[in-house]
């Protein structure tokens, strides 16, 4: 099993909320899909990639561009960015992970955001997903807005911190940390190592 | 052809430095050695990766650690960071480039900062590498230290500037741009669509 812990509200982590389903079918690996909240990780750690630098923003959309292109997917760049609700997006992906809908409200979460222009969190990209995923979008939301929503998403994110986690996506593997989509590859061959036997 | 920019002084250039000469025989792409002052741009776009980002740093040690695995290296991490002499080794670097023994030289920098812990750009690695590399280290190191020799190090950033680079090491195929160690498989990939035939 990998944990695939990641945010909605990074841009990187849409290469991976796409293909992920593909790389668990060829792999036969599971993957539990681990919402947090990598912005309030970031600005703790003062570690702000893109705003304000222009050129490495630039960078990385033509980056996510080519990379998108090699898995098939065709975004509409620049999206917009940053998101003003993060938070809510999250915290609903926090109750869809635990009621078993994440992958599905989080891919067309990314779909409507990176291919629609329709920024994830906000309405009507919010609702929408959920309901795509099969959910009532009323109960969702009361859950998500609820203390108890927001204190979910704290703890997970709390969580996050503990395995080292400062960016989305991340990939943990029996305690190893492996940021980035393009380190899923890397993630995988270290399981297969675990996998493969004991130690000496 | 593919442009290798990188700067003596970046920890994920060891990667690259250490594989290129592999990669260039195994694939007969020609490389040509572009060394710069990485810490010069970053620090003009405030984008400070490591310091005073103790989580991100040691990630990045284990991150390098595995992927050196990877290609059969075994550097001893963390090396001494960061560099106080990186001018002075990349000015040498930008002679070797122009004289044609820049990636021996290189390679028995990174060598001796990742391997041996040994500062690159200071003495004993500074002599030793140019050494190592066939050449007076004594005539190498007075055209290094002269105007001219810092002049055509801030020529060459500026020119990596006007790339749109901002961190090394960086790949350029004909314009198209690719930052880091793990997206030279993408550039050897652009270089190839390129190469495939004139677009319809």
């Amino acid at each position: 099993m990998i944990e695939f812990w990641f945010s909605i509200g990074s841009t990187y982590s849409y290469l991976s909320v796409m293909r992920l389903t593909h790389v668990a079918a060829e792999t036969g690996i599971r993957f539990r899909w681990r919402p947090f909240n990598v912005r309030a990780i970031m600005i703790e750690m003062d570690n702000i990639p893109f705003t304000r630098k222009p050129v490495k923003a630039a960078y990385m959309w033509r980056d996510v561009e080519r990379r998108a292109a090699l898995y098939g997917l065709r975004p509409k760049l620049p999206a917009p960015y940053p998101l003003s609700e993060l938070e809510r997006a999250n915290r609903v992906a926090i109750i869809a992970a635990a009621e078993g809908w994440c992958p599905a409200y989080a891919r067309e979460t990314y779909r409507r955001w990176f291919e629609a222009g329709e920024p994830a969190g906000s309405e009507p990209n919010l609702s929408a997903s959920i309901s795509v995923a099969g959910q009532d979008a009323e109960r969702v939301l009361r859950l998500a807005d609820s203390d108890r929503g927001k204190s979910d998403l704290a703890e997970a994110t709390e969580q996050a911190k503990g395995f080292g986690i400062f960016g989305s996506p991340s990939f943990v593997v029996d305690g190893e940390l492996f940021w980035g989509d393009d380190r899923l590859d890397d993630a995988v061959r270290w399981l297969r190592h675990l996998e493969s036997g004991p130690p000496d």
